[in-house]
């Protein structure tokens, strides 16, 4: 599938590095190429250079976000989420409409520090908002309750046994993630219902954020035991 | 140990149950006890009144919210989360202060129709509330984030195989709580941190509420896997 990764942080290269790898056609996009190459320091996580990364990934193109997302028959919203409309709004909706768009960013807010907080909650979402702002995509919420590296190869913990939650109004567009999840390793997908659904996920990272702390590293997930 | 459940609803009987079972010493605490005695129903949830709960459990007395607390060396807040302040208030900060506080409940807001939101999320909590207004209590927020029946008796599910969250500000209240639910039959304590990191085990619990309709069942919980 032709698939657009918006985000050139840890998230997105994980993302784009998984699909290429799996067959994909993927283009990163991001807001300015030329800025974006032109780093060359690590980032305040230590994360190398994303020229290095795009280096290293030859058959990845990288390009603006509005010619990422009219390559693409996919969407991945690989952003921050206070970057996320912005984004997505210099993505085009044009280049939106009709398309799985998979929601992975969460709403935190580090404006007073940390822990983050979560920037809308409770009574809305970030994945409703970003439906509301382009109602020709189709969203849906997933993957952003677990680490980078967890969401493209879950076997590398307890041989990928945990849960990943999906929140959607659309049946064919959470049917198409739920099969690009289970080529990345995910065994148990479950479908929470609407997009309203997904405040119940974007909920869980205060928690998560807790919980890393807690037990000492971020590869860490949920399962529901039932 | 003597011990308070304040709250007659379905958690409440669940822990004063176990707790008697145990053999500790247990006292129900109400708001007024002739008028919970009295009703003959069955509540809105189809559970027997409490009436012939207390029959069924004669070692179980029933008072007064503050003959309760001033009974007992430790008090567990079973109430509704919107009356959890105001029973608390009822039970006298004299009779709280010193004594362990095991915070189980959850600040869900009815009032605008199914499903609930949460009263306070985000940057505050209801454990918070609780030790902000009782500051001479040593609260401890814990299994708010599971069924009635598998907070008490964790073994039905998967042979306990899921995980229980702690916060609280006083170490020892907290490892003495831990021993309380080692002895339930719980054997994966996480101690997230301090009061304050019960903000994120309050705010699971809008996912809890979709994953009880998404999975069919209240008897799942979550396994932090690690």
């Amino acid at each position: 599938m032709r698939i657009a990764v918006l985000g050139t942080g840890m998230v997105g290269r994980a993302l784009a590095e998984r699909l290429d790898g799996l067959g994909h056609e993927v283009t990163v996009g991001t807001r300015d190429v030329a800025t974006t190459l032109a780093r060359a320091e690590p980032d305040a996580m230590g994360n190398p250079p994303f020229s290095s990364w795009a280096e290293a990934h030859p058959r990845v193109r990288v390009t603006p976000f509005a010619e990422a997302a009219a390559a693409s028959e996919m969407i991945v919203n690989a952003t921050s989420g206070d970057g996320s409309l912005s984004a997505l709004t210099m993505a085009g909706e044009a280049n939106l409409t009709g398309k799985i768009l998979l929601d992975i960013a969460n709403p935190l807010d580090f404006s007073a520090g940390l822990p983050p907080t979560l920037f809308v909650e409770n009574t809305d979402s970030l994945g409703e908002q970003i439906q509301r702002t382009f109602p020709g995509a189709k969203v849906v919420k997933a993957l952003n309750t677990m680490n980078a590296f967890l969401m493209v190869d879950p076997k590398q913990l307890a041989n990928g046994d945990f849960s990943v939650f999906l929140s959607g109004d659309d049946a064919a567009a959470k049917a198409a993630v739920t099969n690009l999840l289970r080529s990345f390793g995910h065994t148990d997908v479950i479908d929470l219902g609407d997009i309203s659904t997904g405040r119940g996920a974007e909920m869980i990272l205060p928690l998560w954020l807790r919980l890393w702390n807690a037990v000492g590293t971020p590869k860490f997930s949920f399962k529901i035991v039932r």
